[in-house]
């Protein structure tokens, strides 16, 4: 009996881990100390920080993965996963240092993993992050066919007095949104049975309200801010930032509000995207469920003191800056 | 049409989030400066170091996760999950700083969640590492009935002239070797066929050669070597550490080893546990194969200077140290 016969074939797992080095090898600077093949990657903490603080975070794609199966494209669910985490810990004051990535398949498939890799290290430059290490896993049983999962670490740095964390909002407060650019990496399981249960839609069908395929309008990467916030950051003291992400701006904005703090948001200060309205007609969708699932048109909320709102450009990094509400002392967010 | 209605219940991965904050604070220490909930975890770079350096890893547990689904046990894969990657970072000097967690499912049942965080917590006190943030993935239609993944990523710490890389490996030099307590956190693929498919064993029967049942055995917690380690570098110059994971010990030692090194192991010289017998034996596997996919019984190799072997103890930890073999001029690992 070998090792083989029962479905893992390592030799061909390091073949993919050799062919997306170069990749890889795109996105590292000066600090990576390491190598591929070593146990762990090597970063050195840079040496202009008084007391660095690491931010970090966790997430996947969730089942926008398996829009990105149907379809058979890969490239794109790699730059969700980094531009995801990165906007993450950017809500902190965190800039990216470096990133890990798990994959997870049936089979592994080199095209697919030098695709998927390839996604990474395109957003991973993009963003400063290096592409330090990752784990790819063959694990025939649990995974069927070719389904696979996709998650992902990043660490960032903060100066610990630069520490972005609410703490300053009160009411009175104003509350600015930067656009998302479509659904970004949230909602997708009421998406797909909406689309492809319900309205038997196929990836490669064009949908007039999108202007493109469902493929195309679905699989949009999701945004980075770090652009754009940098740049508010420095005309501006930015008090709070909120990444609307799963559980929309109901539950997103209130995890930097400190107590007695609400928020009132004022529909039509910003353009919501047509493939919301069209998601809200076609599935007979409540207009909370709307807010609480998915992100509307906003992907990143920016609060600033009052005083300070004349300072914000109507533009930053090329991306339209909508002012959209304003902190309450009530407890809710209210979007009125 | 409400989102439940596709299989996400986001209150229900909101109250599995709540009741798992117990064990995850017991795992921080004063350099946690976040609090859950939070976008991203935040962690103060200890002020000891002159010129830190960050060691990362992540990792999944491989099919090991289906034997604990099979037995409906689910406090020991997280346990395995953080040693192993602990080991993985310690291999280069690096000690835990925090560990982050992926899991995902098919539906998310909050006992499983429950435990799966308990064995994260007991391992990361043990390791001294906070369990700083994670992601909890509810993806039906990806994952199967009680099918689910688990995966995580350690970020450790290391001062940059302390970092263990093997560079100063040369021929003569001695091979010690730390016992695993089974199988780790590799081979189960085939250890799943051969038991479960070929065998028609279930998790609940008793095995002579294990004295115990295949639940138990091949369940056993990936061991950390932390303690051991640590005690050992206190003792010797250790030139060089080797995890022996995935690929065995032909694929791992030669990690470390220099251009121009091999190794030569002496069989004998180091208990091989039953199990691997039994499974050898069973499934009529070839030595090489087995050397291949399986630790063998020797879960972390280290390699010191001949003019130091002195100084090896009996035991470090309470752990035996098995003198193993020695590094030679060939540039292949011999297994005599």
């Amino acid at each position: 009996m070998k090792y083989e016969e029962s479905g893992v074939n390592i030799d061909k797992a390091n073949e993919a881990t050799r062919s997306i080095s170069g990749f890889v090898k795109s996105t590292w600077g000066k600090n990576v100390l390491s190598e591929i093949g070593h146990f762990g990657g090597l970063f050195r903490v840079p040496q202009e920080f008084k007391d660095p603080v690491l931010v970090s975070s966790m997430d996947g794609v969730g089942t926008k993965i398996m829009v990105a199966q149907k379809a058979g494209r890969y490239d794109t669910v790699g730059q969700d996963l980094v531009n995801h985490c990165t906007d993450d810990i950017l809500v902190q004051g965190g800039r990216p240092l470096f990133f890990l990535d798990y994959m997870a398949a049936g089979t592994l498939e080199p095209q697919m993993v030098v695709d998927v890799v390839k996604g990474l290290g395109i957003a991973c430059e993009q963003n400063e992050c290096a592409l330090i290490g990752g784990e790819t896993a063959e694990m025939p049983g649990l995974y069927h066919g070719d389904d696979f999962d996709l998650a992902g670490t990043i660490v960032g740095i903060v100066e610990r007095s630069q520490i972005i964390d609410g703490s300053s909002i009160g009411p009175g407060d104003v509350i600015f949104a930067l656009p998302s650019n479509g659904l970004h990496t949230n909602g997708y399981s009421l998406v797909r049975h909406l689309v492809f249960d319900e309205l038997k839609l196929g990836v490669n069908d064009t949908v007039d309200a999108f202007g493109c395929t469902v493929a195309d309008e679905l699989l949009k990467v999701h945004v980075s801010y770090l652009g754009p916030v940098t740049e508010l950051s420095s005309k501006v003291e930015v008090k709070g930032l909120a990444h609307i992400t799963g559980g929309g701006l109901y539950d997103n904005l209130p995890r930097i509000l400190p107590e007695g703090c609400g928020a009132a948001v004022q529909k039509g200060s910003w353009p919501v995207l047509p493939v919301f309205t069209w998601l809200q007609e076609k599935g007979s969708v409540a207009d909370e469920e709307m807010y609480r699932v998915f992100n509307m048109g906003m992907g990143m909320l920016i609060v600033v003191d009052k005083s300070e709102t004349g300072k914000i450009p109507e533009s930053a990094c090329g991306m339209p800056v909508y002012r959209v509400g304003e902190i309450t002392s009530g407890r809710a967010v209210e979007i009125l």
